[in-house]
């Protein structure tokens, strides 16, 4: 990533390009070239027929920070694969964290984990690992 | 599942309760015990910043398919985990459909495919497998 | 595939310079470009300690089958990430099937879905999803 | 667990039952409730038909780790699924440390995380997912 290149604001910019991301609400709490941490809060609109959180919902939320966390060097990386294990529901009010973190990165393609947690109390919510593709766009080309 | 519960019927009374699921305009195609067909339509709120229909969308749908066939028996189901590859980006008017098929089910867990393809040109959009925990609960109980 | 490249023969010659495929006397009982069936007998060395088959076995069987069929075009492709689910134990004496699939490819990376199955009462083992990455180098460059 | 049970005794009975882990020639770092270090060399017979590590046994060393850890409580456990993404290939000679950690446990089932990484030079060299089904059976019974 250019040094000149803010990381959060990067990301920023994202976010409000994304509607989805938009629609869960999703507020920036760090970021930097390969970490990002995202704060969310489950809504009613978040909730599946069982009225717990869309496990939907927690996935787009650890998916979102994985992507946009593979996107904060140079180059436009796309999602390859994910995977999720829940550990623990969600009710409506529940404000949660996705932090994710780089575990790998070469040239051609970027590893991260992301863990979902609710604060509160510390329970953790949702394993996620996620690769991308690193393609040969770079994100300045999109403006980012 | 009781032979007089009308699968369809349960599968549209689970869509009538899910705040997601009908955010996403899910329709439902067939259903039977185990086995259930969605469609949904990209629409510009399901887009990432790249233009691209999100994979957290992407995802819900797949898992949604996944969740709701889990749940065509008598007893309620909870996802445990979920795997999804991603094969081909979508765009936004793109329609798309989800197969969930249960390949496993015994006493305490079962375990889904569910194929995300968009039909207008056969091309596949996403491989998902997904395994829930079978609970004592019954869909009876949760008026389904 | 060069069309003169027998399929069945590229892997027979995969398996002879793989140690683990022999050390798990795996034969093939069916090869075409992108497909590939195999077999193998459960041993007294391929328990675990509760005296099952070991999940690691089943998952070398599965990725062994899902690593050779997306060896059996032109270029070299080497295994990103791997996901199974353990449907059914196997015990001593077992005869099994891995049945490897592609899903999709293009020019970077493939997917196989991998079905591990015991024909003799036709119980699902295991299900099996893996992505290659597609590199540069050519099968012939390797003598295969 | 019985406060009197030693983990890593334990752990020694296992491997001394488990035909696949003494094959890798498994070696115990250190053991206690829900943690396990485990380390193996790669040898000729672990590479495949390019004469890498197989993946199978890269799986399988993390696999066991998995495995094992999980059964450092008093049920007996059992393998759902796993979930491994290959970070960096092994040669022969490489000495490779898997370092499984629990990161949630219910009365039903566990959630673990396994590193594998070449403590010689630091690298990553996969990172494993794996959930367990925990049984009513005690370990005791088997005498463990």
């Amino acid at each position: 990533m250019d040094a000149h290149v803010d990381t959060r604001a990067r990301v920023e910019a994202m976010i409000a390009r994304d509607n989805c991301a938009r629609a869960l609400g999703l507020e920036v709490l760090a970021a930097q070239p390969g970490q990002l941490d995202l704060r969310m809060t489950v809504r009613a609109e978040h909730l599946n027929f069982l009225n717990w959180g869309h496990g939907g919902v927690i996935f787009t939320f650890a998916d979102t920070a994985f992507g946009m966390s593979s996107n904060t060097h140079d180059r436009v990386s796309v999602g390859i694969d994910a995977h999720i294990v829940y550990l623990s529901g969600v009710r409506e009010g529940d404000v949660l964290e996705a932090r994710s973190r780089e575990i790998s990165r070469t040239r051609r393609k970027a590893v991260y984990r992301v863990d979902v947690v609710r604060p509160a109390d510390g329970t953790d919510i949702a394993a996620f690992t996620g690769t991308v593709f690193v393609t040969e766009q770079t994100l300045a080309e999109l403006g980012l």
